[in-house]
């Protein structure tokens, strides 16, 4: 462990340069701050203890911007649990947690409550940008600020967040296209189905679908790719007479849900005994392993939600009051479940 | 947290019957032991703190038989690590750890070691019990000395180890045999690779094979599953020659190599362009990690190595240092690895 004047002469740059770095303050190069910042991950940082005595002493407001949370069966239940476990561990530090939470379906929703975060004051935030544009936006104001975020779920590439935690949605859409592609035969055709009430970019959704078309168009398969989008996940009705319209093409034999969502086209399957159908979707809530176990979805990917929040809290803190650097982009495993291995998680 | 005198209470039992069962001391029945068991992993056991800080006075001997480690490919590598490092955290109880080593291809090497440490004294043992029958008789002199032991990677059913950390084998070669049966064809033939010194039921790979077996038997499929073994893998053309004759039957086109020895039989399909064969294997050491990256092993099962190691050191210390009664069996999860996400570990 060196102190900040070690690292200023590794580094071969002033005390301050390095101060700048470290409370992530502009007019530090980018190569100068790569270097400096590699310096502190290779031989760690031992801080000044009277200032982080001082530091303990100070109290600190993180902002969570995240989705609603309304039963343990929604996805983001799980990431707020590792929140709360983290904020417990380092309760001593006197941190208050304030959550913000937006519809993930709806896109006014995210720009309201994004807008009031921002009324407000804090000290770092931990958030999932799920919508792309809208966050970048509004991103400029934590920035001016000088406040620390990080990213977790979905990534927002060339933002300033100090850390990104989640999988690489692009390659978990190239892996689930690899085992649908397994699943079906070349002749037949694939439905992706999104489930949103705007139609905006939401980042994650995207990246897997690009992912996922990526696997198939470099390998030049002659399947066709088809997709349809669920408006209200709560109108079981018309999801039923628009898979129905879709499904009406008697070549769509896989069906790519690329979100936990994936529990409504199942249900539809199920209950119209369309056992010829492959699925594959996103994260273990109950009813998804439910409809894993008894074999109407093939495989569903888990991406470490209760992970994402506990280390996305955890990161922040390290960095606001131990001044500890993260490693800019945290990719989590790519978790691959079926019917056999669901059980021991 | 209750005290031994709740536990006794709660269990309708003397305090003596509980001691006996926190001591893993005969003189208890099945039944009651099991039902104090489960109050105690219900309530959890506050020990009594002078006699605790007597025991950490004490000094403890563990014994550990795995295999030999002779490079950081072999799988042993992993467990090791784990095993140092839980001793590292746990070294302010002064414990030593003492290791035996054997040649996993060979069986009367098991047999030797297994003699040389039941020649010693200790307070605990972890075991990798690979060779069934050979460990059943040398656990009953275990047993005899009320030593506690714990089994990793391996099963053994019936005996009288606290505690079982691994993967569940028959359910991974189950998984094995679900992927096998999408990337072949229902005429096609598979080929079991068994890699071995002695003609033995060496247990993990046994009950990997019987999975997959099983997973074809009970749906009934035309596929044919052909044996061959490989008997010294250090010679490279017996393995070819062998190898050569079985793939002259030109029905086979998936292989499934129980073990991570894997290896061994990608690099022939490798040298000989056999791109067509279908190869499914174990374990995530370097050779292994880059045939799956070049996608000539289409998967690869990964077992948590090192927290086999970590986690059955921590539960034999935590047993005879704080009387912590582990579950019978920790299940770890069976971790599925392709060219997609194997970066993401």
């Amino acid at each position: 462990m060196k102190t900040i004047k070690d690292i200023a002469a590794l580094a071969k740059v002033s005390i301050g340069t390095v101060d700048r770095v470290i409370h992530n303050r502009s007019g530090v190069s980018k190569k100068t701050k790569e270097r400096i910042e590699k310096i502190i991950q290779e031989h760690g940082f031992q801080i000044n203890k009277t200032a982080r005595i001082l530091a303990l002493n100070k109290k600190y407001n993180i902002a969570v911007l995240m989705p609603t949370v309304e039963s343990s069966s929604d996805f983001w239940y799980l990431p707020k649990k590792g929140i709360e476990k983290a904020s417990e561990e380092f309760e001593m530090h006197r941190i208050s947690v304030n959550y913000f939470h937006f519809d993930p379906l709806n896109l006014n929703s995210f720009k309201d409550v994004f807008d009031k975060l921002l009324e407000n004051s804090f000290n770092a935030v931990l958030l999932a940008p799920i919508f792309l544009n809208e966050a970048k936006e509004r991103l400029i104001y934590l920035d001016q600020r000088k406040i620390p975020y990080v990213f977790i779920n979905a990534e927002l590439e060339g933002a300033n967040n100090i850390s990104y935690i989640g999988q690489h949605s692009f390659d978990s859409g190239a892996l689930a296209a690899k085992l649908m592609s397994l699943l079906i035969n070349t002749e037949d055709d694939i439905l992706i189905v999104k489930v949103r009430r705007d139609n905006v970019h939401h980042s994650t959704i995207e990246d897997r679908i690009s992912g996922f078309k990526s696997y198939f168009n470099t390998r030049k398969t002659p399947i066709q790719i088809h997709e349809v989008i669920l408006p209200k996940i709560k109108d079981q009705e018309t999801i039923n007479t628009l898979l129905h319209k879709k499904l009406t093409n008697h070549q769509i034999k896989g069906l790519f849900i690329p979100s936990s969502k994936v529990s409504v086209v199942a249900n539809y399957v199920e209950e119209h005994k369309l056992k010829h159908l492959k699925l594959i979707g996103y994260d273990l809530n109950e009813e998804n392993v439910h409809l894993i176990k008894n074999e109407t979805i093939d495989f569903l990917i888990d991406q470490d939600a209760f992970f994402q929040g506990y280390e996305g809290t955890k990161t922040l803190f390290n960095f606001i009051i131990n001044n500890v650097v993260p490693p800019k982009n945290r990719y989590l495993p790519i978790k691959l479940l079926t019917k056999e291995n669901v059980k021991y998680l």
